[in-house]
């Protein structure tokens, strides 16, 4: 059952691959269009720990004889084309559109949160020790960036209650 | 500004509404496939908890006096389709199949875990105090589900380290 298991391991890597790659790539995007200043620093700030992602994750899949390719991870491709849509509607109304945007960046984090989760369990039962650590500082990272997210939707959606705390 | 704040709010919801939709009509097929009894059961109360889920949703659409109507949720729909894949991909080892199945739910909760926790901060922002209350409600629901599913995948996944816990 081990073979099996890490074939579907594999297979987990390298959908988690393809998402890093595909969230750096709209990233960009994302940040030319926020207006808040905080928010664009923390995206920006996160596409260099997005890049890095990708690459200890292509580091696991060499570390384990496996090629460094990419499996397209349906799920970000999804959250990733509704923040596209959203950019659309809302691009007349800055404040909005940073609001929806946030909000859109939280699916992806949570989104990583349980992919790596998962990785890390499997990287464990494998005896991927090495693997499982990175995994597991990857998966930090992501609860990070979604904690900080959360502050910052707080201040852009609910500025008076943000205030008076 | 609340006018379109409020139009996007109700886009979230319908997004919410048709993501609980899906959910519902895609977990019969997975317990079916399940394999794990204590991982069929807890995905047969999510089933119910789910029919609730969407209920309250159209209640609160209706509460502000607005269409019951479902707006596709792109990410629900592509993690659902990895789900799909996954099935027949790993159909002949039920072990192996349970945890992936388990992996794919806990990208589903933590989902909504995120567009739950928007739509609290917004129904805030708006000053629907009632739907605030119900969405904070639906989105403990769904950390309490993502919650015992960590424990149920560790148990499947790593029998020997949770049994020595």
């Amino acid at each position: 059952m081990n073979n099996r298991f890490e074939e579907a391991f594999v297979d987990e890597l390298r959908d988690a691959y393809d998402a890093e790659e595909r969230i750096a790539k709209a990233l960009p995007k994302i940040i030319d269009k926020v207006q808040n200043e905080e928010l664009k620093s923390a995206l920006q700030e996160h596409l260099e720990v997005t890049e890095e992602q990708s690459r200890r994750v292509q580091q696991i899949l060499e570390g384990i004889g496996k090629s460094r390719s990419r499996k397209t991870c349906e799920g970000i491709k999804g959250i990733l084309e509704e923040g596209e849509t959203a950019m659309k509607e809302f691009k007349d109304d800055p404040e909005l559109l940073d609001a929806v945007l946030i909000g859109g960046c939280q699916r992806v984090e949570h989104y990583e949160i349980a992919v790596y989760g998962t990785l890390c369990a499997w990287a464990e039962r494998l005896g991927y020790d090495d693997a499982r650590e990175t995994l597991a500082e990857i998966l930090d990272e992501e609860k990070e960036a979604d904690r900080l997210l959360t502050e910052i939707a707080e201040r852009i959606v609910n500025p008076e209650a943000a205030g008076t705390e």
